[in-house]
């Protein structure tokens, strides 16, 4: 069977562009016993991505140049040697390799996937109920610990997993302050998702006093997705004994030498602070309990969402590399 | 009663130097009802002194300008119009102003001062048993959780809570690597501390190779006493899921400037790295478990330790300046 595949085609210096990827034919094998023929429905884009680009030791091994891309996302099966699936299931791959290949169709040994329930929508496997979900919840339960009437600042407020950060502060009783990029991000944090502030970094001269207006009593909770220049403006408002859960550092992503910036450590030292990095598979052995309160949340009506959808398996890289000019309000995905 | 004591004349700009201090005589009231007259015995110099020179917002109080400096110390009642003291008891002050002023003579409320039991080296008090020995315990068994087997590197390692930092570690059962300026030092921490290696900072071109020498399975603890160039090299061998307890930054502390240098939390996050900064009086609660700790592995001869001893009341700027040459070996005292 031909499908069509998008590979690595060099290693990204510095921003990535549209000839570091490269779309080519190619023929999968016949299937096998115990094995599944899947089609990829939805395909996930997310920032940590750029990392896997590079060749360099982090949490999940690199991209292999020459070899597909791979993403989260939710396959439907078309045709299985497994008794577990049948074709119309819809799927997703579990770890230790909880990817799709960015192709039009691809074969797991059915160990490999497990069922979703379709009655609720399948993107939300990507969102909500996914990793940007999941990393919000995990990311305040565990290491922001956020208390009632503290201030919670997240930085890439309007992003996938910024909007859900916001509205965990406000359940838990929290002032929330989401900082973005556009008056349109900023209408969608005060207006659709309740924050109490919004701060706009794009060409704000004076980020400094933006945040110490938007937080009247300093900062308990920094939630970075950012990094860099925005971070160093709420570093100087974070209250003793605050906490930092760092999500992402987006905005250092595609640095081509060392980041250099204001020292850290010395308010870290004088104000007793905690800042603490995480990756969402730290929790994995949690993630039923992050499912079952957010589900509960999300029946309440306590938690709304968002999603950038793009159309097409072509648009893939687009989509990626949309996320680093922040073109998507939400979760970004693709519908191949 | 006259006495001498010594004042902060004016804030340092960077470096402190001699003119910041000056040496007056001062008359002492009549002593009243429920007062205590006391003559300091040994005063404590102690890195963070320097941060109070300078008039922003910390943990304690910024010295005043033209008032005496105080620093921890032991003292001798000489008089006494309170019941609970009588000449010739050894006391020190109680928070929630832990401190005594320099000054050859002091008056305090009663209630102010409490007895130490001097069958013990009253130096102790300052040391081992005092705010540095504490700070090692608590560092290193609430933020650093060293684990059988693990790397702990200490910075300032000959320093008072660098001895103490290393010799829990080996406690822990964990490799202890110690880095500090001069092949004294060095013979120091590995000949009489039992320290498993031991970095001289001093004209090492290459930092990066020596802790990776020293470290061949990574940094899994780096308890940081004092920031700037020696821990970059270190965060780039910290091990995934490390914990970086930021006690000080005294390689910074003279700094006029925002300090500038590569941006640790893009580290923190690819490896989720804990590092969270803290000063002993969080742990106030808890000062009782870490003295009895501490006095039961003295007593079993598992921790030993160092002091330097100036002697002179007039010394006292001199041994504070010689801390930012790093002048000491251990806890720097002056015997009044």
């Amino acid at each position: 069977m031909k499908i069509k595949q998008i590979l690595l085609a060099a290693r990204p210096k510095g921003l990535p562009v549209a000839e570091d990827f490269k779309t080519e034919t190619a023929t999968l094998p016949e299937l096998q016993p115990g094995e599944v023929l899947v089609k990829p429905l939805y395909l996930s884009v997310d920032p940590y991505m750029r990392g896997r680009m590079n060749d360099t030791r982090s949490y999940i091994p690199p991209f292999q140049v020459d070899a597909p891309i791979e993403s989260s996302g939710v396959a439907e099966v078309t045709a299985s040697k497994a008794d577990q699936f049948k074709p119309g299931d819809k799927v997703m791959s579990t770890a230790p390799r909880p990817f799709l290949p960015w192709a039009t169709a691809a074969i797991f040994p059915a160990a490999h996937l497990r069922k979703v329930d379709d009655s609720i929508p399948l993107t939300h496997y990507l969102g909500l109920l996914g990793v940007p979900g999941l990393t919000a919840y995990f990311g305040m339960v565990d290491i922001g610990k956020p208390k009632p009437g503290e201030t919670v600042v997240v930085s890439g407020a309007a992003g996938a997993v910024g909007i859900v950060v916001g509205q965990i502060a406000k359940i838990m009783g929290c002032r929330a302050v989401g900082i973005a990029g556009g008056s349109e991000k900023i209408k969608l944090l005060t207006d659709t998702f309740d924050f109490d502030a919004a701060i706009d970094y794009k060409g704000n001269p004076d980020m400094d006093s933006a945040v110490a207006a938007a937080c009247p009593n300093g900062v308990d909770v920094y939630f970075d997705n950012v990094g860099g220049d925005i971070s160093d403006a709420v570093a100087r408002h974070l209250n003793f004994f605050a906490r930092v859960p760092l999500c992402g550092q987006i905005s250092l992503y595609n640095s081509t030498e060392v980041p250099v910036g204001p020292r850290i450590q010395p308010i870290l030292v004088t104000r007793s602070i905690l800042m603490q990095g995480f990756i969402i598979t730290n929790y994995a052995s949690r993630f039923g309990e992050g499912v079952k309160q957010l589900a509960e949340w999300i029946k309440a009506g306590k938690i709304k969402y968002t999603e950038t959808i793009e159309e097409g398996f072509d648009r893939l890289p687009d989509a990626l590399l949309g996320l680093f000019s922040g073109k998507n309000s939400g979760k970004m995905i693709v519908k191949v």
